[in-house]
């Protein structure tokens, strides 16, 4: 089983929206678990505090470098076996090969910020990777965690439906996704392209595979040259979003 | 006030983790306020469908056009001073500048997906833009607009304790933020960088700019690379984020 294990100072924001839809009947289920730790427990002065101004001055707090360390050794002791990860928007960014990767292992431990940041020394002094879910600001980790725990779901055995989804999906490819129609066929005068309504399944595929790459190219230049880089063998940039 | 609209088949996930915290605060306060409207509403068979099989083929199911575009024209009619996102894989990545021109204006309605996705129509036949958090592929947009909301309401004003907080934070220069410290000055035997504790107020600034460069250019060098393209006047690949 999947296990999930939080440190965060907000516990009451999970399971949240895991807690229902298809994460939530899957953690119903059994088929992950979900543990949060709250951070504020391993505070060792009279105040419980978590945080601290920042060396050299500025604005906001900093969370204290001893007390996660001591969050995270306890879970580590807890689930040697599962990576940490802290959600930093100074961390690499998540890919779904890096979900993926997660999804087929024993579980993920996060670490959740909030405040300015964390004590720098968390990722020299314990194994913790900075991850970011995108280029923006947070007013906390919960988000992400929430965010990447759902990713990482979706993807376990027997919690998607049909086995087959998945595999044509946005980056599974490197590639955007293709798009999609439904009934009705005609819809305030739009039609849904006539090759989905022709029953050949080789040129299906084919204008499928066609407007991943002409979307991917006009919306995501950056995607579309990894892409092209993967494909004639030179090295990525970052990430690994190979076929 | 700031008005959030979602438009999803789940509204009991929401407000979920944006009712505590910061975000809470800000709604018990009447900084914004947050509204859910449920698609399948909007439904007009007996059976209430919200989705159907994909032209063409395949795994999944895909959200019928017409329901999506009453319960658009519904939340338009109600909000017509808010722009329409949709959170799909497929969209434009979320960047903080755009979460900072969303924050200074009347609010946003916001699309959850779930199944495969969106029938493509909906784009071409209402003012919605497809807008995603990152490269990787979540159940459903619900996660996304927690993500989207969270960036928002922590902008809006009032809502961060220290008004100066937030100009230094990753993204807001174009770039990653510098390194963080706080007290103990030394634990298990490594130190707060020598700088931070001078007391030199220009020092410190100097350091801190070069840190966060120096971070960003090994570990972001996609950032890196728009950071000084906008610098030295280059037109951006994507996004805006200038000084």
């Amino acid at each position: 089983m999947f296990a999930a294990t939080v440190l965060t100072l907000y516990p009451e924001m999970f399971p949240g929206p895991l807690g229902l839809s298809l994460a939530g009947r899957a953690l119903a289920e059994g088929r992950w678990s979900l543990d949060t730790v709250q951070i504020r427990d391993f505070a060792t002065d009279r105040h419980r505090s978590v945080d601290d101004t920042p060396a050299g001055g500025g604005a906001g707090m900093v969370m204290k470098v001893d007390v996660l360390a001591s969050a995270v050794d306890h879970a580590l002791a807890a689930r040697p076996d599962c990576p940490v990860l802290a959600m930093s928007p100074r961390g690499a960014p998540l890919t779904q090969a890096r979900v993926r990767a997660l999804a087929a292992g024993a579980g993920v431990t996060i670490l959740c910020g909030r405040f300015e940041g964390f004590d720098e020394r968390i990722f020299e002094g314990r194994p913790v990777e900075p991850v970011s879910i995108g280029d923006y600001v947070l007013s906390g980790g919960e988000m992400g965690a929430l965010v990447l725990l759902d990713a990482c779901v979706r993807l376990l055995p027997g919690v998607m439906g049909a086995a087959l989804s998945g595999d044509d999906e946005s980056f599974e490819t490197g590639l955007l996704e293709y798009p999609h129609y439904t009934r009705p066929v005609e819809w305030e005068g739009r039609t849904i392209p006539e090759v989905l309504r022709s029953g050949d399944h080789a040129r299906i595929a084919a204008w499928r595979k066609s407007m991943a790459e002409s979307d991917t190219r006009l919306r995501r230049p950056d995607l579309w040259e990894r892409h092209e880089g993967a494909r004639v063998g030179r090295p990525l940039a970052r990430g690994d979003e190979r076929d």
